[in-house]
Order: structure tokens, then sequence, then C-alpha cells
């Protein structure tokens, strides 16, 4: 078959391509991911890119998300375009997804276990040596031993292991070192992972491994001391087949798509073990295990089970505990025999990632009334403390992660992350993430700089509470667009787009709506054991988006409850710090897989109250004024102070 | 890399092969296999083809093996000669290893077992389909429901299960058929094979395979009714690589060897699969587990693990229990989970087709004193009752299955296997397996066939008791060669060969040496428990070279104790019914790993007494006249009758 050449710019980089193929998935293989936020479908048109020579096959046309006049200029939606000949692709900056602000050390939250009992260990045996009147077998030789040194009862080997055991007995004179997995599904089975002369200063290492909707992260684990290795993260590069859970389903479910989902996301953990072993050569050869935790469709699409389900009623996950599986199944690139442990699910919505989360904020074991977040497109809400907890999972739409705004985009360089409003200029500053220490030219609007944004805006008085823009509040910022008013950020010339970047009232709709699901999310689950928010002791947020985010302004748009900044911790990202402390300690593995099942799910939408909840919130803060008090006061101060008339 | 054509006559069979390549392997490829008994080593010159065109690559030159003049007319060592270029080779009739013999039906023990209680079963369930209020994931669902209904806790799912429960799930509402495999070697421990919708006449097989060195067999064992379905048998295509259990021992052990002989056999046993396939069609996808049987050597080497040690002192085998391995570890075109016993072996040398054979037997749980016996190169010897049980291995060298024989070869096509010498005209008369029911030319001796000439001619006084032989006794028959005297058994014009074929007295010793080693070892297992040959109640043969085997003949030559005829019994491949019971009853494999636990090893080169019983058992039929008075009488008889002088 004739392979084409498709050269993609602004970086030069040539892929390799066959006629038919999706250009999203020809860029993904050279590693330029293109944003296909509705994975191919059509529907979202956020993967523009420029045909700049050669040709595409573009059967649609235009389409509703392309002029005419931008299709003659060469304008394309890369989703909808198929390799036809040789063709030169320039992939605008708000087309793609950047995976270099995951080069940024990851922020570490303090692990600590009581006691270091992982379920792997290296033990060291002396066989007695084979002799004419004593001809036992190799293995059954091993065996006797284990069970008179270790009292462990026929531990399983795999075939991997059994063909390197003889020579490995023969290299010390039947001194031996084995390495040892005992199941926890299985308590009593023990598995025999490798057999070698003894190396008693052999390190032994597990891997904690994070699979998040957008990144993926994985550290070593050092099993004899307890401490952490280098950890390495990376955009998950099914991001091209999909931005959100939803889209990857749709992509799972058509052909061989769950398999190529699996190798995707497999290759990113492959890849990620590389970074470590290149930290700390030798690494690879001494990880012993693995303990994955993520949401429930990235644990489905790691293991390359259909997540169909998970999407339709009543939304069944395929497996919510799962077996034990192996490198080998898999295609990780570690021993073949080394086994990998799925945090368990408690639902099709609230993950492993939680329950990894929650054993990472100890709340299970601490007796205040502890409110667990997770921000996300799917946020996912925990309460309760060392007695009980209660979980749901919250549809906010994809505001946080800059989707449903017209000007989104994910935390990467370029994003305007912080924004501060001159009450006396009537002016604004604006920070933008680098892509190094300098700043970027700002070309979107990410999540936590949307919050922040519509908070400080909502203090100054240019937005309203029902998040109207007010003209006079702001002169020449505020102005008129196709839908209702737009704010400008930043005029063109001043940007890395060719356009005005703008915060449109849509843009505020989708946030109100967002930090409102998320907000009617913990009223529901209070009020379900009878408690208020005032009765909160702690909020712990964890994942990827609570690291970015400002305390008060995100208090103030109401995504947050308005209690003192001390009762308030961010644990980073508590999915990977779950999979480490799980890989430490047995004893922690067996307490996630309590929390699993002690954990009562609630589904908020058919759950009385919630959609109340749900209307009352669709207020900056808040319609209720006694749960934001202060937030109130300091706007009703503001107000005062900027002489304006008081809100209908 | 330049691709050659070998044809190989004098079927025009042509394979492809690249430069370099043994010309053993090219013509293993396409199935035409020729003899090389020594591995490869050069060494034993059995491996003769004629280069008829083209060129070779062959360092070495002529040799020990081939004189000047055969050289110089095409006569190679098809072991020592590589592919330069595209050639035609003859590989005549002595050189090839015939499978067709193996066509033939498999003589059937007849297999009984008391209860069937296979350890695959299919079970059915319905499990409550989730809703909205029960919203337990698949997995978890189904194992709730087999602990409620089978009290199987945690059964193990393999990843290809899980990956086609959610849809097989669903297919029928919930209602599921699962197949359980319940591993003996973990009371306790379940494995789920698979998950289906419900098919209650669905049928449930096990595959048994005997691996012989020089053959292989399969047969379909229906485990709902018990019943034998279709088995077939072909040679072992690890011939190519060494005739003989130490042969391929040193092949495994040079580069990759192991892995290539592991491969070489599990495409034998895909290839009797499709054969029992077309036999049944749909048959493979309902065989849910593999047992089985072999020498301790075949057993490694089905598994892929180096046998190398079994050779070296302390001769111990890398496993004699083996872990229950699944079908995808070894490459068998069956479903990726489907579990493989193996079953165990005793020592280096006494392997799991004796303990195979000693279940089919059924000594094991009979009072009568008894010996068992597998004849061949490496000849097993099992003797007791129910009460106890010794064994040993015995080099008898290769004469029986035709090696240190000048004219020898395996019972196939064109073998001499029978004869009879006729006391009135001093003449002889032969037979000779043919391709089919007529006869063949003659081509060489095959193992019982050397047995019955040796004995006819003891017996006619053409043999003396030394095995020297006679020339007054068979004028113009005996006669003089280089080494020693020879017996004319068929002039070149007859055979299909342009030499005469002859017996030597060589060859005579060979069959001495080899008949001597077993019968010394049955006199050495007796004597270690104080019990001598008089008091044997039964004598079993199992494997392939008891079936042709002529009782009277082989007591003549004092290959069999001399007791009434009543008390031999043959019962085929008892190897292959052992594997076939074992699938059928799990009782009866946890029996197996009895008999193998309880019986005890002798070594026999280093048992006390044994090299004595040897010497003393190199004549025809033995220098003790008491073992075998009635063989005697009838040869003095006989004498008599011919007015022979007594020997000294």
């Amino acid at each position: 078959m004739t392979r084409y050449k498709i050269t993609l710019l602004p970086e030069e980089v040539v892929a390799e391509a066959e006629a038919g193929e999706s250009l999203v998935e020809v860029a993904s293989r050279v590693s330029r991911h293109i944003n296909a936020s509705c994975g191919g479908e059509g529907v979202c048109g956020r993967c523009r890119v420029e045909l700049k020579a050669g040709q595409l096959d573009d059967p649609d046309g235009p389409g509703a998300f392309l002029s005419e006049d931008e299709y003659r200029r060469g304008l394309r939606l890369a989703c909808r375009c198929r390799v036809q000949g040789d063709a030169t692709i320039f992939i605008p900056p708000e087309s793609r997804a950047d995976a270099s602000v995951f080069a940024l050390a990851l922020a570490e939250a303090e692990v600590t276990v009581d006691r270091l009992e992982p379920m792997c260990r290296n033990l060291t045996l002396q066989l007695p040596p084979p002799s004419a009147g004593d001809n036992l077998g190799d293995y059954d030789r091993l065996q006797h031993q284990l069970a008179a040194d270790y009292n462990l009862v026929n531990p399983v080997m795999d075939l991997a292991t059994l063909r390197e055991m003889p020579e490995a007995l023969r290299a010390a004179d039947f001194a031996a070192q084995v390495t040892l997995f005992e199941d926890p599904v299985r308590p009593g089975q023990a598995h025999l992972l490798a057999v070698r002369p003894p190396q008693p200063s052999r390190p032994l290492y597990a891997l904690a491994v994070d699979i998040g909707t957008t990144t993926v992260w994985a550290r070593l684990v050092n099993l004899t001391t307890g401490e952490n290795g280098p950890s390495h993260g990376d955009l998950n590069s099914q991001i091209s087949f999909g931005e959100d859970v939803i889209s990857r389903i749709v992509f799972a479910g058509k052909g061989d798509g769950a398999a190529r989902l699996q190798e995707r996301v497999v290759a990113n953990i492959n890849n990620l073990i590389d970074l470590i072993e290149k930290d700390l050569p030798g690494a690879r050869e001494h990880i012993a295990m693995v303990v994955m935790a993520g949401n429930t469709t990235m644990s489905h699409l790691f293991a390359g089970v259909n997540p169909r389900h998970i999407r339709l009623a009543p939304y069944v996950p395929a497996a919510a505990d799962w077996p034990t599986l192996k490198a080998a199944d898999l295609g990780l690139n570690l021993k073949p025999p080394v086994p990998i442990l799925i945090y368990p699910s408690v639902s099709s919505y609230v993950g492993g990632d939680i329950v990894a989360g929650v054993l990472a904020s100890e709340m299970y074991k601490r007796p205040e009334l502890t409110l667990f977040i997770d921000i996300g497109t799917n946020g996912e809400i925990v309460v309760g403390n060392q007695d009980w907890m209660t979980c749901a999972a919250c549809s906010a739409g994809p505001a946080f992660e800059g989707g449903g705004v017209k000007f989104g985009m994910r935390a990467a360089p370029g994003a305007i992350n912080q924004f501060y409003f001159d009450q006396q200029t009537r002016k604004h500053h604006l920070a933008v993430i680098g892509p190094g220490p300098e700043a970027a030219r700002p070309i979107g609007i990410c999540g936590s700089g949307l919050i922040n944004i519509v908070a400080e805006l909502f203090l100054a008085g240019v937005l309203d509470p029902q998040g109207k823009l007010a003209p006079q509040a702001a002169p020449g910022l505020v102005r008129p667009s196709e839908d209702g008013q737009e704010y400008l950020l930043c005029p063109a010339a001043e940007t890395g787009l060719e356009r005005d970047i703008v915060l449109t009232e849509i843009d505020v709709e989708n946030l109100i709506r967002a930090k409102g699901a998320m907000y009617s999310g913990y009223q529901t689950l209070l009020e379900g054991v009878g408690l208020t928010m005032a009765d909160l002791e702690k909020v712990i947020i964890g994942g990827g988006f609570g690291k970015s985010i400002n305390l008060k302004n995100a208090i103030t748009v109401g995504l947050l409850p308005e209690l003192p900044a001390d009762k308030f911790a961010y644990i980073g990202n508590s999915s990977l710090t779950g999979a480490t402390l799980a890989a430490l300690s047995g004893e922690l593995w067996q307490k996630a897989g309590e929390i699993k099942r002690n954990m009562t799910n609630f589904e908020l939408s058919e759950t009385p109250g919630y959609m109340d909840y749900y209307m009352a919130s669709q207020f900056l803060p808040h319609t209720r004024s006694d749960l934001f008090p202060e937030t109130l006061a300091e706007a009703a101060r503001l107000r005062l102070a900027r002489k304006d008339t008081p809100w209908a």
C-alpha cells in the first residue's frame, strides 16, 4: 500500500500514513495530539486545522463549524479528514493538546504508612543441593523449602519463572532468592515472580499508576524503604480519540476501539517506565508489582474491557472489583508475571481514583465530618468520616476543563489562569501559563482561570448574580456579541491567535451550571444523612484541577462551601497517592476494598431534592444568602464603595 | 535475503530455504522428516541423502560414514549440509522417518472410570439483572451468584473471559452458563474459563495427549458422557532434531533449541486438534482442558523448559510436579485460558507416561504382584501392587527402535516385522509392514522384527546362546562379513534398497544387551523387596512397542520372564489411556499424584547387584537355565530333532 507523508506544522514533524487513515490518529502517532473533544464525531468543532498543501479526503465539506470562506482558506475539522495523498497541515495552538505542562513537578502529597508491609517480598532460601539419593525436581525442591522455611503452600509459578529457575538455582549452589507476591484477593495464595541467586541488597519496587482521563502518572515506589522514587506524567494519549470519558466509551464501542485505546494508554505507561528507567537505570527489572488507580472507564480501558454499559442504563460497569492481572496480559513492558492490581470502583462514575483518593485523604479513619471532592467534567463527591461514607458522581459538564467555553482550553501553556480586576482603574491584569518561567501569549482560558475571572468580575460588579454582564461597569470591555454580551479579556494583537479573546455570557452560564452541579451534590449527600454545610469540619480537594484553584475565588463563585480557609486541604494527585499507599501496604489495599464496599453510592439524578438544590444554585454565589454570608458581605462592601445600585 | 528452492525427491516437494539453513530442518518444514538419530551431530550416519542437482554447503566432506566414491556419486549426510543455493535432494527410504504407519488405528485400551467427575464443569446461573437500585458490576455480580448457588469463592477469571463477559451476560438477560475448572493443585480454587448464554446441550470435552519421543497422540474425551471421541497420532516432529531423548536434550541446550523443540511439538498437537476438528466440527471450542502425559524430557520440551539437567549428574529434572499451565502460555490453538495439566514424573527417566501407565494398568489398586513395563530405548519398569511400588529406568539402548542395528529402523512401512524359520527346509519366510494391506519391499528391520528373527534363529540353532552365527546351520545364508558373520535376510534384488539386507552378529549383541538390561532391571527391583521372578502374578506391557511384540519370541530371547501366557496383558498406549482417565476424573488425577509420590525410584546403575544380573543376562535366553526352563526344553527338543551337537 502506498504510504503518504503528512507534514505537521509548525514543528514540521512528518508522519507516514496510508490512504483512509484519520488525520487525528496519524498526528497522534508522532505525538502531536489534536483536540478531538467529541471523539471524532464532528460535533464539537474543536479540532480545526489548516491544510497548507496537498489534499485530504473530507466528504462532508464545511458543515456547521466552518464558514465557506474559512473552508476556502484551507480550514478543516481534523476529525473528519482522512489521508488521500501527501499533505502539509498546520495545527493551530488552540487545537493542540499540549503535553508540556505535565513536565512540571507533581505536587506531592505526604505519603505515610504506619507499617511497611507490601504484598511483594524478596525471600532468601538455601535448598539442599540434589544428589544421587535425593533426586527431587527443582520445582518440587523449591516448593518443599518454601513450605519448610516460610509455610508457603503451593505458590503459583508462572511459566516464565519456571523456565529460568533451573539455571538460577544452580548459579549459587541452590541458594536462592525468590520474589513473592501474596495475592490480596486470595489469602494464603502466593505467586513466585522470580527465582535468582541471592542478592541481599537488591531493591524491590512497585509502580504506582494513576490513569486520568487527561493525564497519566507513574511513580516508582521503593518497597524496602517506603520512599518514593522518580515519577513522571504525560498526556493520556487516548485524548486523540475523545476528550472526556463519554467520547472514549463511544470510541471503544466501534470496531476494535477498545483494543486501540488499551494499546494507547499502555504505550503511555511504557513510556513513563522508560523515563523512570532513565532516572534510575535498572529500575524496571526490580519492579515486582503495579497498583493502578483510575476512574471506572479508565480502568476498563486499561484492561481492554469494553466499557459500553457504563453509559447505558442502568449504568453498570463490567467490573467494579478486578481480578489480579499480569504485565504480560496487558502488554506492559515489565517482567511478564508482574501482577497488576486495579483499584476497585464504587460505581460506573465513582471510580478507583476516588477510592484511592479517600484512602490518601485518611478521612476513612478520622472522626471529623469531611467532604472530599475531585473537581472535573465528572466531579466526584464523598461525604463522611470513620463511621460512614456516602458518595456521588456529578455531571458538572466540561466547563472546568475548558469545554463549552468559547475560548476554553486545558491548563496548558497559553491558558489565562490568573485574573485580577482593579477596582480603582476598572481594568484587569491577567497571567498566562508559560511553557517555561516566562509568560506566553494567551490563546485561551483554562478552568481555574475561568473561576478567577468570574469571581473577580462578580465582585467588581461587572457580572451580576445571574451571570449577566453590566456594560456600564466596565466601559469598553463589555460589548455586545452574537450571543448576548461579551467581556474583552485580550485584544487580538496581544494574543497568540488572530482574534480577540473574550468571555461570553454563555461561558459564565456554563460555569454556573458546573459549579452548581457540584455544590448541590454536596448538599444532597449531606441532607441524605440529615446534615448541612455548616456541619462540615474538613474539605479535602484531590485531583489535578484542585492544584491551580484559588480558594477564595472558588468560594466566591459558589463552587466550594463558605468555610474558614483552615478547614480546606489540597492533597494533590490523591489517586496516585492512594495507589502508592496500597503498594506499600497490603493492609491498606484491603482497606481500599473496605472503603469501596462500605461507601453508599447516590445517583444524584434519581435522588429527590437534587434538582431543587441545583436550581437554587444557579446564581453567583447562590440563591440562599445564608450559605455565603461573607462573600455577599464583601460584594456589598465593594458595591458600596463603587456606589452601585444594589442588585434586584 | 535470497530464498532458494530445495526440491525433495521422490515426491518432488519444494521447500523454500535461506542460505545456511540445515537441510534436515528445511525438509521438516514441509513434513519430510529425515532420520537424524544423533540430533545432527554427524556421528550416526543415518541421514544419508543424495544430491541430485544444485549445491549444498558441506564443509566436512565425506567423513567416516561415506566413501570417496559415494561422496562423488552425490551421497551426503543431511545433518551436516546447509543450504547455499537451489538444490534437488533424494531422500532414500532408509533415511526417511515415515509417519504413515501412525494412520493406523490406535489399539484402544478399555477405559473405565468408576465415577465421572471431571475437573471441568458447565454450570448454569440466573443473575438478578442490574437496575438503578442494584448497580453491582458484572464481574462482582457473577461472583456473588457463584458464591450463592455453588459456594464458589473468588474463582480466578482470565482477562479473555472478563472481556467477553459483559455481552455474554446480556445476551440472555443475565442467565449464564460458565465453564469452571477446579484446579486439583489448589483445592477450592476454581477458574472461570468461559461465560456465555445458557446452552443446556453444549458438549464439554477434554483433550488427552500423549507425547512420546517418537509419536504424539491426541484424543478427544467427552466429559459429559465419559466416551472417547476421535483420536489421531503423528510422528513427533522433533525427530528431525534427534531420535532419542538424549539427542533432543543436547539440541535443546544449543541456542534457542528448547524453544524450537517446544514449537515443533505444539505444532504437532495443533495439527492433531485440526484432524479432530475435521472429524467432529466445532469440537475445538468445547475443549475445556488438556491432560498431557509424556516422559520427563517430553514434558520439559512441551513446556519449553530446558531439560539439560536431566542428563547431568545427579540427573534432576527442572520439574517433576508441574504447575497448571494455560493453552495461551504454550501456543496451543485452543481458547487461551484452557488449563493444561502435565502428568507428574517420578524422576528424570521415569516420567509422567509411566505414572499414567500405572494408573491405566490399575496395578496400584490390585493385590497381585505386578510387573509393568514400557519397552524402548529408555525402558521403564514398575514392580508392585496396591501396597507398594518400586520403579526404575533402564538404558536398554536403541536396538528395540532400530538403533545400533545395521539395517535397523522404526516400525514403519518396509520394516521386516515377522520372521519364521522353517526347520525342515532350513529356509525362512519374512513379512514386511506395508503402507497399506499389501506388503512392501523390505528396507530394514524394526525392533519387534529383530526379536522375532533372533528368537527363531536361536531355536533353529543358527544362533548359539552367545549370539554367534553357526554357518553350518544355514548354509548359504550365514556368511562372513567385515564384523564376524552375518545372516542374509533378503538379497538386494528383492529389497527396496540396492543392497542385501542382513543381520550381523553385532546386531545380535546389541539386542542381547538391550533385552538383558530390561530383564536384569526386573530382577533388581524384585530383589530389592526380597522377591523373585517366580513371585510375579501379572506382567503388563504398555507403550507403542508392546503392540507388535510376539510374546513367545520375546520370552525366547529373554526380554520377558518365562511365565504362562495368561499372566501377560498388553494395554496399548497406556500413557494416553492414563491421560484420558485423569481427564475424566479429578480423583484419578489425585491418584496419579499419589502414585508418583509413593513410588520408590531405583537408580539401577547405582544399585548393588544390577551389574551382576546384567552380566548374567548376556546370553540367549539367559545364563541361568532355571529362569527359562520351557524355552530351553524346546530348544533342546528341536536340537535333538536336528541331531545337532549340544552347546558347550
